[in-house]
């Protein structure tokens, strides 16, 4: 066998950073991306630009690798199937895929396997979902569309049976989920990856602390979280990876109750916002790991390589000349490690992310904050 | 400012390389590369295919970048001193460049600055290399063609008055440079980095363990190195870089003698073989740092993260097919961190290497020279 063609679906920073981590395997990387201005369709060298909706694209596109995978979860399910039954490798195969794209799908077969969830029931109207929140202690509920969300949106908090966020889920015309919400103490990350032959690594438990609905800054692993309890959720990652047949990279966004209880909200078959810490922080990044999953290679080590690693996202603001902050952020801190995805910044978007790794976590959260304010320019010394 | 363009010469495994760390700072990275094949074009998205030492096509590549720099030092001083002229940034400029291109002017220069080099003369015919033998203690002596050499290739080592070799050096029709053969204990290079601004960095010094005249092994830290002839050795590097008004990285390799003398043997202007190790072993890697140097931005921490890290080049075998040997060598040692460089196996030829770290140092040799001769060939067990 030579090298391999790794091909990735969709142009985003996910990609972007998978191909920086195959770059050393020495494997070809091939990018199929909606324009060729994406994060990724920068930096790669092999780029197809076209719609990974159209069949006839992405055949085409796939028949040119060795392999499949995804910089995300909207390529429709049955053409995967399609693939797959052309004998194109995807990875993580379609069966799996489906419960990250699907949240309802998601739902019903974690409750199969007894896996802890919040409440939940798709609800037909804003009465059904009123009728929902009675039968689980009230107001406020939450509200999802099973497909198309990402970074809080596709979800709806309804705090009252007259509030208006209560019609707006409705109108996408796809099923709704209705989840009670969780009075939760912080959310958590298990990051695990799984080869086809079954082999698979659990990165260390993550904090991962939500501005807005999105991530802001990660720590890892999670301060003062019992080690029990962090061998149950890299357990419970495990469990959702090895029965759902994940291939590549899982991670499985938990609620940790007040009462000391772990809840599963969100899975991801690919690289994670709550992974990129892995790139400093790890012997093995996600990234690298992710790759060696789907090429069925022996795993990396997922271990730590310092006792903290920080990191931050850094969202758009109202400045647009990031480079310029650069000769700050890198004097103030020599040891920060930037990463940027190349894309024009607009308020609130995420346009990159820092990671500081070491002893004092403090001083890391400041350092990280820091870095990532005065990138978008909320920082100004 | 919005994200530079840096313009690099070369499409070897240092471009790649290089690539590979600009990802993250969101620069944009262009390749002049001989073919679209070589090392770097095969990652890289934006390439031009190209004569580098075709003044207009050097010329068209350049004015689409912010800043030039090179993958090696073949382009020829005159036309970097036009593009200079002309307004484009060459780093390093050609003023310090021409010192790793001529070994003549090298060692000029550096008799200039006081810095111990070997005896040496340029010589102009066998006759004139015996009598240089002849003052400086006799034979063998080392013949060097003052340019086009690399990786012992433009060496010679003449053994005695009569020794064949003692004529192939002056074929080339450059001149011919006559250097002591030094009886050296080990090798050394002391590698910093330096911004146009005078900032500069040094990284732990090495021992660099040579067979064939090719390095095979990068031992980081040096072992047993007293720290006093450390800081000389960083020192000695640190006045090159700023006289020779360096900017990058540039690698001073150096012979340590039996009675405890350092003596430069060669400078390279670019990242360096003797500096890999710093991609998995150092807060930043020499390649993110000579990035940050050419842009003028300030520079990365330099330090190691591990108390020793080891480098072994991966060299072209009789077996080609080194992808098949990943199995094993992920497998055996999940620590490894593997870096190829997409080229064909030929004997002999470079083709990759392997860094591993930790706190074993005969560990990590095991480990490092078992995966280098797997990879190989020269292993199978």
């Amino acid at each position: 066998m030579t090298f391999p063609v790794v091909g990735m679906v969709g142009g985003g920073q996910l990609a972007r950073m998978t191909h920086e981590a195959g770059i050393p395997l020495g494997i070809r990387f091939k990018l199929l991306s909606d324009t060729p201005q994406d994060s990724a369709a920068q930096v790669v060298g092999d780029v197809v630009v076209g719609d990974h909706r159209d069949p006839e694209t992405l055949r085409a596109f796939a028949r040119g690798c060795d392999v499949l995978t995804f910089d995300h979860e909207h390529v429709p399910t049955a053409l995967l199937r399609e693939l797959e039954a052309e004998g194109i490798p995807v990875r993580p195969g379609p069966d799996a895929l489906v419960h990250a794209q699907d949240k309802g799908v998601m739902r019903a077969r974690l409750d199969e396997l007894g896996i802890p969830s919040p409440r939940h029931r798709i609800v037909a109207g804003p009465a059904d979902a009123a009728a929902f929140a009675a039968e689980t202690g009230g107001f406020p509920v939450v509200l999802k569309t099973v497909r198309g969300g990402y970074d809080g949106k596709g979800v709806w908090v309804v705090r009252s049976a007259g509030d208006e966020a209560a019609h707006e889920p409705f109108r996408a015309g796809v099923p709704v989920l209705a989840e009670e919400k969780v009075d939760f103490r912080r959310e958590l990350a298990a990051n695990v990856v799984r080869s086809p032959h079954g082999q698979a690594v659990a990165y260390p438990v993550v904090e991962s602390i939500q501005v807005n609905g999105v991530c802001d800054t990660v720590l890892a692993p999670a301060p003062g979280l019992p080690e029990a309890e962090a061998v149950r959720a890299q357990e419970l990652a495990l469990t959702i990876a090895r029965e759902l047949g994940v291939v590549g990279h899982l991670a499985v966004e938990l609620f940790e109750t007040r009462d000391g209880r772990v809840l599963v909200n969100e899975l991801a078959m690919r690289p994670h916002n709550s992974g990129h810490w892995t790139q400093d922080g790890a012997v093995t990044s996600q990234f690298a790991n992710h790759v060696r999953a789907v090429l069925d290679l022996p795993l990396g080590d997922p271990r730590p390589r310092a006792r903290w690693t920080v990191m931050a996202n850094v969202l758009g603001g109202d400045y647009p000349d990031m480079y310029a902050a650069y000769l700050h952020c890198m004097a103030r801190d020599p040891q920060l490690k930037i990463h940027m995805y190349g894309k024009d910044v607009k308020p609130g978007r995420k346009v990159g992310h820092v990671n500081v790794y070491g002893d004092d976590l403090p001083d890391l959260r400041e350092r990280a904050a820091h870095a990532a304010g005065y990138l978008r320019g909320t920082i100004d010394e």
